[in-house]
């Protein structure tokens, strides 16, 4: 038997969500499980770190191979929790975020929680995978999502040492059953922004509120390698996730603008 | 005269920060201001979005050429009522987001509320500019980046026609008066991270709590081009970021992994 790997997992959609319990499901099947996410929903929470209250932490429950924590911070929170304090004194080979209910292909990966604890993983030099479902809904289908997740997984986990880290993975898988799914496909982020349509009404006081409600605007939808040109031909889409922002192009032009 | 300006203000220190009003100094120098920011400090919420609670908006005053207005959302929930409700019909020529009390240089710009925001205005086709002055002090010295800020969108506005769409700056400003600072220099992010001590402690009801609190790590310390490297040189530091999370070198490479 080989050494058993140490998997970190954590979600944004909360510890009572469908998707963690699916992320664990892929996680057991390659080690040792740590489970640690938020208690409350903290769906397109991006990055975000709770700098000015305090957090507390909560063993949930503990089984066979299976340890899961509810933390009141973010999903990022969760991350650092796991790194530096709850695991410190051991070597986690793999961060699991998700899996998220709702797409995180295109722009969605700035504003995801899921994506930010990826991306969080992969700060502390280990391989993360988030990985998500193209559909919000409370009680959707896993099943599919599961079994592509252990797939990209077991490549990774098989041939770990030829990786370059750091390695952040955005998977994101199309609604449908196992057999419906025609493959996988590593492609780039597409281009798209979100307008949004505020939802405005009056509360039983008489406030004027505002929800935020919008639609996704893809703006290249002809390309062919982007994550939701993959999506909407049932392919699962992968893309690899890098975390500087420093745009080269405009960095060259804008010498001749600012002195 | 030239036409009047119309420019977007936002912050993650909340109306009622120092560093707000510095912005809206620097903004109404440059046209019409409206200048819309979350009611309570938002500091490290990155490009979070409110999805699940409804959202308050107030007109906190209004003066010659200035709007102010108070949010209940996050700062990047500001931006987007500012374009798709608030200002939606007219056309903002530029966005502030800042000045942000503390730095926002390096991975920074992933956690940090100011940058999600000025990320966001450049979502909306629309020149953005996030400020930061690396003080978190509630009493900062404004000076030296009220007079920076105003210097480089001169600059930028001043050659609009020539600049290329997207465009988000990063500026950060070092602590010290105006005579201090050497200049300003364009530069690419450093890569670094941050590594967690959490404060543990118990409440005054006997629970343990964490918070979080940690150390930068500065990878390249040695390397002449980051952001890093120029504040700590007494230069302002100018990045211009981008939102294509595409790891290019990833995708080429995972060709032989992932099948």
């Amino acid at each position: 038997m080989e050494n058993k790997r140490l998997i970190l997992v954590t979600n944004d959609d909360s510890i009572l969500s469908k998707g963690f319990t699916a992320a664990i499901e892929v996680a057991r099947h390659f080690g040792e499980v740590v489970a640690i996410a938020p208690e409350t929903v903290q769906s397109g929470m991006s990055q975000a770190i709770t700098m000015y209250s305090p957090l507390f932490l909560r063993k949930v429950r503990e089984e066979a191979g299976v340890t899961v924590y509810g933390f009141t911070g973010t999903p990022v929170d969760c991350v650092k929790m796991a790194f530096d304090h709850l695991l410190r004194d051991r070597k986690i080979d793999l961060v699991i975020s998700g899996i998220n209910h709702g797409s995180n292909a295109a722009v969605n990966v700035l504003y995801s929680g899921t994506m930010g604890a990826a991306i969080e993983g992969s700060f502390y030099g280990c391989p993360s995978v988030g990985l998500s479902l193209t559909d919000h809904g409370e009680d959707a289908d896993f099943e599919a999502s599961i079994l592509w997740g252990k797939r990209i997984i077991a490549d990774l986990v098989h041939r770990i040492d030829e990786i370059e880290l750091p390695l952040c993975l955005n998977v994101n898988v199309p609604v449908g059953r196992p057999e419906q799914i025609r493959g996988m496909r590593l492609c780039r982020q597409n281009k798209g922004y979100w307008r949004e349509e505020f939802f405005h009404h009056e509360d039983p006081r008489g406030r004027d509120y505002y929800w935020l409600t919008g639609e996704f605007i893809n703006r290249e939808p002809e390309a062919e390698d982007t994550d939701e040109r993959a999506l909407a031909e049932m392919y699962v889409s992968v893309v690899p996730v890098q975390v500087d922002l420093t745009d080269y192009g405009q960095l060259e032009k804008l010498g001749n603008i600012l002195k």
